[in-house]
């Protein structure tokens, strides 16, 4: 696996009863994966003799994350090596609006959308809508971007300069009146078998995901269905091999738009841990080893994840005492990661009949293991 | 942890969760849980230069077998190393002998027992039992058995040679008229907090545990009571830091005996990975942290674990295509280790409400990995 995060960490944690073996190309030693395998590989993803040297002796390679240069993934994928998911499908995940392009023609349903040129292009965008000056307009760099970097929100042209000072193309969108944002998660394999996970819903916070319920509470079974085979379509037309997590709109007038895609085990996931019978990590591995996928039904009424985020302690295991015995069924994962205000060091999983028992303990959990309370 | 075995292996899995560092001292860089884990000393276990330099900068020490010398742990205990379980506690679960003399002064049922001197000592021993001549018995070594090796039955003064030839202390025990084994598995904290999971059902082949079931079948809450304070007041007046393991004969006259202890994760404690809200693994490094305890409860109405033992096919990966394709809830756990006839080389989780689907289940896979069937 290409990139040492918290993804690849989860996923060797699921590739060890499979018996595995696994390896990381990690940019330092420290880094969250890198403190759990055996075999690490310390490279810069950017630098295509490193790629290819890490490639040599692994049967498959995989990735943490989608920044890695799609000519160099072309290159490994001419010199043989399999790559999972293939660089024609990561494209998509790599670039927004290679992404919107290939969904629009697919028939998906996206939030309207163009490449713009500079601001005065933005207000002509946004002038399109044919209501009043059309803003607020979402501004994306077609690259780069997650967490909420690389997206604004502009509300008139004057605010409109500043995503395209990165030399990025910079993709504009109609800013969407949603109810809420859902995400379809489904894992495919090479033989085309695919698994699709109940759809889930996703807080955000800051732009930050920071709360996803698994199923969606009251989201209609029709819908649940139309969210799901829509993943299952861009899956199949991608081509994509492995965890495909599709972050979706709800609108308030019940139509699903698709927001963003990641190729990859996703934050929207990470539920599947302690809440499914087979957690995305494990169903990555089975889809890129092209072995029989698992059962992604849910073993709970409720499952709640809920990111702790760094705060102000730089030590968050003094609050293990505390939570762990407040609530012996909690689940922690943390990420073994250095704490920076605001950065994901980890997550809580809860489960139960209860949503809203299951919500608070997850809440209580994450806030003070970030230390935002106390008591 | 020292020893880089199958349980080392899944306790590594069990912390990475949990953020904490582990270390590993293994005999080779093959063994099962070095080949996943970061940290790895490579040593041999009974040199105390070896041990001493690896307990450097682990806030804790704990082991995944029962054979580092005892004179070693208290060399490491006066060092000041935290060694969890401790040496005092550990020693019971080393020396048979040393075992049973301590839980009979402690009033937990045991076979008849005590220490032979010699093949004539051993004819005494059976006359004692009022009963013809009273063979067989079961001979035991006192130190150094596992999976049926070191225990003899013998049905005659003749037979009685073989054990004293290793030159270790020899056990008589009276021959048990069990209905069926069960294990009563704890985990105990330094704090002298306990958690107790359920009592489940052990079936051995050739000495060798075959399946478990959790919950153990048709057990009366009387009894499942019993058994989990016998285990919970073995752990208490042994002192026992981490899992504690107790197997237990279920005599047809309905009482319980204690047979084995092991202080570690432990065989009959597998079906919790998949079966219980808490590991065995997660609440052994949660114990030995001296953390608060994990939720023991069962997930599943019935859970059931089946060894995989090897078979005729050095590669079992093979298999995977077939068992993952008919049952997508299997869990899979191997342990990365060669295949050698009889060696156990990993086990299957299956859960749900019938217990004999579960159980097919979990046959059928184990079975098929080790290549006994091959449809």
């Amino acid at each position: 696996m290409v990139g040492g995060g918290q993804l690849a960490r989860m996923t060797h944690e699921a590739g060890i009863p499979l018996g595995i073996r696994f390896k990381l190309l990690s940019d330092t030693p420290q880094d969250s994966a890198a403190q759990v395998v055996s075999e690490v590989v310390i490279g810069d993803y950017r630098d295509l003799d490193v790629l290819r040297a890490f490639a040599q002796g692994c049967d498959v390679v995989t990735f943490d994350h989608e920044h890695v240069p799609a000519e160099h993934l072309r290159a490994l994928e001419a010199d043989g090596v399999a790559i999972r998911p293939g660089v024609e499908a990561l494209l998509h995940a790599q670039d927004k609006g290679v992404m919107r392009e290939r969904l629009s023609e697919a028939g998906v349903p996206c939030p309207r959308h163009r490449i713009v040129a500079d601001p005065e292009d933005v207000a002509r965008f946004a002038a399109e809508a044919g209501e009043g000056d059309g803003f607020p307009v979402v501004l994306k760099t077609v690259r780069g971007g997650y967490d909420g970097k690389g997206v604004w929100v502009v509300r008139g042209v004057g605010e409109a300069a500043e995503p395209f000072r990165a030399g990025v193309p910079v993709l504009a969108e109609e800013m969407v009146d949603f109810a809420r944002e859902l995400a379809a998660n489904v894992v495919r394999s090479p033989h085309g078998q695919a698994v699709a996970y109940p759809v889930v819903e996703s807080i955000q916070v800051d732009g930050v995901c920071d709360t996803v319920i698994a199923p969606a509470p009251g989201l209609s079974e029709e819908l649940s269905g139309t969210a799901q085979e829509m993943a299952l379509k861009i899956a199949a037309e991608l081509g994509v091999v492995g965890h495909l997590a599709v972050e979706l709109f709800e609108t308030r007038d019940g139509r699903l738009l698709v927001n963003e895609l990641a190729m990859r085990p996703h934050n929207s996931g990470h539920w599947t841990q302690d809440g499914a019978v087979t957690s995305q990590f494990a169903n990555h591995v089975r889809a890129v080893l092209d072995l029989p996928l698992g059962d992604p039904r849910p073993r709970a009424p409720w499952t709640v994840m809920t990111n702790v985020l760094g705060g102000d302690y730089p030590d968050m295991y003094g609050a293990y005492l505390h939570c762990m015995a407040r609530d012996p069924a909690l689940k922690i994962h943390m990420y073994g990661k250095d704490v920076k205000p605001g950065r994901k060091v980890g997550h809580v999983n809860t489960y139960g009949d209860d949503l809203a028992d299951v919500r608070e303990r997850g809440r209580h959990a994450a806030d003070y293991l970030r230390g935002t309370i106390t008591e």
